[in-house]
């Protein structure tokens, strides 16, 4: 029989319970966790700002975990973890009498929280107008503070702060996007893929600023006035810190858990430094499947697929996770926004020669109404045609092809490979030359 | 410099032009076609005859192939060809003297053209009453017929039959569909992922038998009265011919190139039988990528794929076709039916002991607005857990799936494999755990 601690109850942690169960029906599993509830999905969190979702509760997602027999201790917080003896000393988070808590195999869950960047005047405003959009309560708090024709700045352009972007700005409020870098969605897109989110962030009434960054948040006590960027100061009522999320590691690596630049290290059977000691989800560093590189992703779906792999090996089964291709997709405003492996810039500094193809076609001939712009970026090594990633941005059908070429990137498909798959056609669905392959064509055209 | 004559100008005709003026610049192409105009859209035939698409024209693709230097002869015929000398004899359509056009290269791309059963009275009520869906002019002939409030009969449940039935039945007539074998697109669905489609076609109206065949069609000189089903006579003013398609062989046949059982057979360069004639696209006889079986699919994107392989290699180039996966989307209704590979019939009867995992659900959580149906079914074989295909029904995300599968039949990857794929999640576009990792998940589990 197993005994499996499971700290923190995200899809990683839920993951875990789910495979380590079928793995061995008796295990016995304690989660802790700090929040009030069980299972929250955070990535609905901006949707259910803008009231698309219409209350932060349908976000939260009862387990029954007393039926499946997990002893779920929350909110409960962990204060310590021994190795040597295999104890977890955790309390509630109300207070009392702190308990040991005995492991045969322990899962670090984690997770992540939203980076607060140090800016001056940022830390005394958060929750006094500056907000984080990582858990039904901040967002919520966020909503309620949101009122049109308030002025909202965005630090951040990844999913998280486009999509409250464009949600406050749909609430009425005059909307700025911030980012550091110089241009949106930085990680996941090129700067070409990524002008035409831009075009339509603009499109929608939202400011964009990019290669800038916050220099001071300004305000009384409990208001905010302004930020200012590049000198100039911007009217600021409500500020939405969406800089990137860091690692919940502490309680790991002050236990002696090795941990990496992005977090808690591992390897591909999920197990840490430590004997006993698994890791999964938004804690953790992960690598490529393209060429093992470090390249950590903190999604859901790779979250749910390392808490599997954790908590299948946890119970005493064998499990691997070779790594992420990074499947990726956002809805921001009309546009689906896709991506997988990597840019062509990210390539380039990762030390590849690679090329692209690229296209601006629609979803459906010309002659079939209700066709729609999709844009498809395909990346490969110019050495070997190896395919290294894609980008797609589209009202509907960008997600898909990123499915496909997942699914490429996992058996290493060269570009002509996938420039021979067959897609399935039919005129009000699809085009009998796909995009996807129009734009593999066009890179491979660069091949020769 | 090539000498390429290239007989029908379909998809894979234009496919093999572009391939082999890619492939040599100065090749010298004659492609000889018996339309009165360049290329043709088949598939968006039955949606022209709904009205979706307004004109007929629009179906008709003009290629400028004077500017591509390709000498075009149309409306002509082919009347013989001598592989000894390397000739082809055509005349015009209207008439006039027979021309011998040596070749270097020939290309057989003469398609195939619509079935017409046996059935007593059918015959002579082609065209005063019944009419199949492959042209222009037939299609544009039964939408002219097709009145509110006549009865129609649709004979044959494939995608033509059905989405001509729909078609039929939106404009106000009443539709019944008879299929012989046991159940709607026997070709592409099992029973059960059939039933889906039956209660839609059921719910908009159009009566479907099964397992029925049409004894007779009744009728005077000029009008058709009835059609005798099962005994039984069921009132018919107009009848659709949809019970499949035969490969335009003859030509090719008679000049001693071998035939198998559905079409010229050629080999993975698309040679055929006699030097220097290579075929392409529906005329052709192919073998399945999942097993090197015969498996014949008279689809566009298959043709398209075969005439790019047969041109390049005719114009002096080196190229594959490995063989089909038979990816495959219709729209019938509103729901998209999509299908790739074997169906679970289909490998049995193949004498493999197949399994198959199947799920009902939707496109979005429950928690998010606007999720449709979507149901997904995928086979594989039991005792290596090798996919062997996949089936998809919903409004919308079918053929996204069956997309995934056949990249994943592309390289034998086994339902393991298949599952651990990452797909691109957001809440307004996916589920995290997405319908077609569930649906191979709970074919997993029949392997333990």
């Amino acid at each position: 029989m197993s005994r499996i601690v499971i700290l923190g109850l995200g899809t990683a942690g839920f993951a875990a319970i789910l495979a380590a169960k079928k793995t061995d029906r008796t295990a016995e599993i304690t989660v802790i966790d700090d929040k009030p509830y069980d299972l929250m999905h955070p990535c609905g969190l901006p949707y259910a700002v803008e009231g698309v979702i219409d209350t932060f509760d349908k976000l939260k997602h009862p387990l029954n975990l007393e039926r499946m027999n997990v002893d779920h201790r929350h909110p409960w917080r962990v204060a310590a973890i021994d190795p040597e003896k295999q104890l977890v000393t955790a309390a509630p988070v109300s207070g009392g009498e702190p308990e040991n808590i005995p492991y045969g195999k322990l899962l670090v869950c984690t997770g992540a929280r939203p980076f607060t960047p140090p800016i001056p005047g940022l830390e005394s405003a958060m929750g006094r107008g500056a907000f984080t959009v990582s858990t039904p309560e901040d967002a919520c708090a966020l909503q309620a503070a949101a009122q049109p024709g308030m002025h909202a700045v965005c630090l951040g352009a990844g999913a998280i702060g486009l999509e409250t972007a464009v949600a406050l700005r749909r609430k009425g409020l005059d909307v700025t996007v911030v980012e550091m870098l110089p241009h949106v969605m930085p990680r996941a897109l090129d700067a070409d893929m990524s002008a035409l989110l831009k075009e339509h962030l603009e499109s929608l009434g939202v400011r964009v600023l990019c290669g800038q960054g916050i220099e001071e948040v300004l305000g009384g006590d409990n208001a905010l006035d302004a930020v200012r960027i590049q000198g100039e100061e911007y009217p600021c009522d409500l500020l939405v810190v969406a800089a990137g999320v860091r690692a919940n590691l502490e309680a790991a690596a002050a236990a002696g858990v090795a941990t990496g630049k992005t977090g808690i290290l591992i390897n591909d059977r999920l197990e840490t430094s430590i004997p006993n000691i698994y890791a999964a989800g938004d804690c953790v560093q992960t690598r490529s499947l393209i060429d093992g590189r470090d390249f950590t992703l903190q999604l859901s779906t790779t979250a749910y697929r390392q808490g599997t792999v954790a908590g299948t090996n946890a119970a005493g089964g064998n499990a691997a996770y070779p790594g992420v291709t990074g499947a990726f997709v956002s809805k921001i405003g009309d546009l689906q926004v896709a991506a997988v492996g990597y840019t062509l810039e990210f390539a380039k500094a990762m030390g590849y020669d690679p090329l692209f193809g690229k296209i601006k076609d629609t979803t459906l001939y010309d002659w079939y109404p209700g066709g729609q712009p999709l844009s498809v970026k395909v990346i490969a090594d110019k050495a070997t045609g190896k395919v290294l990633g894609a980008q797609a941005v589209g009202e509907s059908g960008a997600a898909s092809r990123v499915n496909v070429v997942s699914t490429a990137l996992s058996v290493g498909l060269d570009l002509a490979a996938l420039s021979g798959l067959e897609f399935a056609y039919c005129p009000a669905v699809s085009q009998a030359y796909d995009p996807l392959t129009k734009a593999v064509d066009l890179a491979l055209r660069k091949m020769r």
